[in-house]
């Protein structure tokens, strides 16, 4: 099994961004986090980019080589239809993380543009976000081989 | 390290109720697959009603004796300024989980009354989501103490 | 055929309760007329709460043994998603009824959280909306069979 | 006692149109399904246009001669002001039916522009709603002539 | 000069319906009060219909014939995107006029239509606002022609 | 028969202000205007301020001694909810005018605080909606008192 | 003169429950301090649940043997149409009483379902907003008995 | 292949109506380069009126003849629930066409109540507008058919 | 302790101004009884205009000579930021009155643009709102204090 | 006549992505379909890029050399103001194309941000959509130039 | 060149109201460095006022004498559409200037109800704000005279 | 000091794009006048970009390198939440300026996504918008550091 984890603008900042807000764990200890965390058998690859364009050929590149996305897509959450429109014809499933609680922040964080089409939603744990949905992920994709 | 899992109106009926959308799995096998999940150490208690008021008190209840709710609301999730309330009164660490994906449901149930004072939140690998909410909760709780 | 009528908070007080608005006629009245309109081989329960957590159990209760309900929410038909859970997992045909005309009185009543997902609604007409939404019921219910 | 019956915009066409959504039954059958209803004393008229003037021409002409309406709107019952103001002119008790459950289809079609001074309203018992709409107005006049 | 004074939907009951709100005076009564105040030199036409279509093609029938219209459209006011289209392609001046005062009446009647591409608006004085409109339509006409 | 005339902000700049939209026009010769053409016997009192406030004091002070009142809140209109208990207070009939169509304008000027508690409205014609304005109060006053 | 006061959900760990915005006293003490400013002459008694259905049956046993009635809804306040439609069954003057003052707190606290069929509201002075409010009933009752 | 082309209200004017918006073409000139325009094999009939009831009959009378439907609702595309309705009862594919731009023009103008429901919809090019509708009309029905 | 009380437009008018809504109560004679009522050591002073600008003025008067404020804001209360401003730069404690309850009239007499910079609210008890809301300013004053 | 053909996001999937809305026509397809439409005269250009940046660059690119733009802007065409601010800036006329209905999807589909300074829009024909682009957007040319 | 500054509501406690938000700079302080910073031949005169009527009468005031005005319209900002039509009257060349940043602060003083009529708008510098719009507005006439 | 002045997209073409709305002056000339303007010791640095992705990218890589950034984010104001997202996680002061007054243009170019965390905005005075800026955001450095 082959994920893909995709990380949106400005979470290459991770660890010393707003750390009241993010933590102090930077995006490359989340990534070797993930790796160890990942069940045998689960390879998983890594794209960071702060463009809109190149997360979205990045998830269009997935299409053949993965088996499903783990995506934080950050500030695009809310306002990225074009991301939406590449998730979906990815046709991979995909789960939406974020590392913040984005209920308990300014009122335009609540709305998630691509959050209906996601297999499910995990927020607000911090880097143990990635974690819980990469878990979340690994289960779903095995229920629908199984 | 104690948590109360508070299920909402209706999930009794779980594995018989509109399995399309919920599944086939019943609440009495997710609270045993949440037991036989719960790291050593951690103890687990369990309270389903479909009375606002006697979830209210339940939550009460827990002030004193656990550190910390793993909550399913179901439909007052988006009605109940009370139940709320009692979450903010109680002062533990509550992560609220959903079964489905409420994103890509109906517009009223995207909106939750009490997300935004919870840790975290978990919805749509159905009942999964449970199981993946106490892991994060029990990190969360580690986390604080730790 | 087997109909459960439920009668939602503040129902007990028919004919004594704003009498300008909702007539003379009692509830215990209203179900006596119910039982001597029902159609032959139609055999009626009648449960009225103030609790919503009762109403709910009342209608999970009748999953097994009923064919259909008569449903006036009361002041829960705005505002209980719970209420239209456990009537979506029922998942009984029901008719809804209102003693009063709900578009001519405040702008809150004129939204009901469960009319979508009912068979129809009949209101306006006192307690001879009750007789029209047994009758509706039953040929609905009658037509489904045949 | 004489009612009269108006059909609003395209119902000329049922039995035919979408039966999906509103059955097999045709117009005539629906008038001959209520004379057949009607109880003794009870003269009923008929009315069908596509054309909102003539609806309102009718109503006007219902002044003198008629003690009710039975009135299904079609598409108007929800833009048309002036066909309310011609019920609201008429000054005759009207009942309010639909074929659908207005409340289970598009969201434009849940906002009734004349229920709110209709005696009362009947939706979703497909050709039976304009038969308990039609006892619930006799109930109401007779009532009210009592 | 030469104006047409148009009535819409309804207006042929005025004495009749709604006393309270309206008044006692009938149609006829205001043209011919509309006739003898009008000043020497101005020729006035009427023209009523419960349909729009109608009132559309009376109000192009002025184009040639007419040198301003005295507009009252009743319920359509506050929905016909149509009529508005039928006073703008007629390029005359028009003035709006209402019996009772649109303001103090339903929330929907606040609002039309075609107000802000009249000349002005009279409301609230009954029949006496056709004399007021009539002047002040008059009054403009000179203006711009002088 | 005693009618004061009250004129809000701004209008005592009428024909230097923006002559695009309101005329050439003073203040002055509106005033004048309204004594030359109002019928024997009305005694009209002019008062003009850019004080809220003072136009108040002039609406209270008007209670005792007038019969009716011609108002032009000018940019109060909008806004003055103060303005609008003073009218209500005064409990004398009284007239809204304005020189310009205010549904062709900018959006906030179309909703008036006050116009549903006015007998009538004239809006559009120039100077001219003074003298409609002041007729049609003169004939509501005669009308209620014949 | 026989008044209940009502505390709804969540008010019984006042004292304890976030004391940084509803202060150090418990429900006990406020009810005493009630007795103690109570006028001579009047009987309170006190009832308090978490459950919606409780307190309208304990606001319908209240119509046969009270005055009147005080009530803090609590989490309800903003919700409940059932309790608002007992409060108008009982047609008891009430009075609506909070601790914090609602209009500085999150948004949806600032509006209350049934504040606009109360005779009054008080919130804002903690504690003291009881004793408030039970005055300004005494006072009301005793005006509309006097 | 046959098609109908619905011209709605205040098209008849075409050419003297606004021609600043709406150009210099006459409809007969527009029906005459439909007819040259048409691809051999489509037949091609016209319909205009300023009646919302006629246009529904003649929708409603090509369900038999004709294969498919060119339409310009004029001012009813944003008001007409009924001729949505009949285009739906018609199940004919319609092309929602309009000579201007209507997402550059009033806010009122960018809702088209029927254009989710049609095959396709062009607006910006004057007359032409029409062709490339007829285009598009004709090259799905053959689609459809092929 | 010293205290403005601060009577904002139309207040002067009290006992004659709509009786049926605000009383018989004169504005002297609410501040006889709250001079009567107010506790020993307490000094009020009184300031009553219809001008926005000198409430604004007497309200920063206050600044330096007393301890808290006493305010019916009129119908400034819903449109005056500038009082709010002034409340705000006061900085001393004040509470909001109205005679009638807010919550039960015009809509636009819900929303309070100060009430949430405020001690507290009191609304609905006729002249007594004065006295209550004179208690809970003394208690709040002296618990501060205290 | 040159014109520069612009997709934007996504649109390179076409023929893969999601076939059930958007066909199996890929866009080398369509680019070659419209290279053999193209009237003889007109020379086109392609470009398609995932990246809004890029888009925005050729779109400036296009402003010394081209005559016009046919624009499909895929996701961006909901949320780009950037967007629209290089069409404004390149001042050259284009013309908006979609694949599918945008008026019969999701909600937020139906709103772009650029149609109103468009030519025209087409939408719903599928690729058909861009020949009858073309075609609109030569006449227009043509016409423009005639 | 002559330029009036204008300083709304309780712009003159500067220095003492809420200094967390607006600083320590009295406003006779911002009035000298405003006065230092004029450039050679600007000769500036200043106007505050809590009072809407003296802030309108002393722009009418400034139509003769002054080139341009320097407006800080205070909480007048967000509500007062008299103050604009004055500054629209006086049609002088005017900028507005804020000492906080308002779109940071409560969301109803994110919209200015004249910026939009503005040469510009500077906010955010607490005292050198009014330093900065004084540059621009000189700058502007310069501009415009030259 | 050094400061990064960033031009969002299609900001290079100023000088021939839309000249009627924002001038003649090209970005070579601001840049020269910002540099020729800028105090001794401020160094400046220029960014231009229409790729959302390569702004972000600067205002990253200005985090170590700079002391503040004077943005204008072109069409990107409205809509960008990760530029929001960079300039946070820079948290340099910035300060935002826009050419044209966003007041008064398009109803969507009202709202700026990042002005409340901006030190101030400066709009309205074209090119000379950067020059106040400048000049307010040196002053907001050197205030922060004196």
């Amino acid at each position: 099994m082959r994920i893909l984890v995709v990380h949106g603008p400005n979470l290459n900042l991770l660890g010393t961004r707003e750390p009241g807000v993010y933590g102090a764990t930077t995006l490359a200890e989340i990534d070797d986090s993930l790796r160890a965390a990942a069940p045998e058998g689960v390879v998983l690859s890594f794209f960071q980019s702060n463009h809109e364009g190149e997360l979205i050929d990045s998830i269009q590149g997935a299409i053949e080589s993965e088996d499903g996305l783990l995506v934080n897509p950050g500030g695009l959450t809310h306002t990225s239809v074009a991301l939406r429109d590449a998730l979906l014809a990815a046709a991979l499933p995909f789960v939406e993380v974020h590392l913040s609680n984005i209920h308990g922040r300014e009122e335009f964080r609540r709305v998630s543009i691509m959050a209906d089409v996601a297999v499910g939603v995990v927020c607000g744990f911090g880097p143990f976000s990635y974690l819980l949905g990469l878990r979340g992920l690994v289960e779903h994709i095995q229920g629908a081989e199984g």
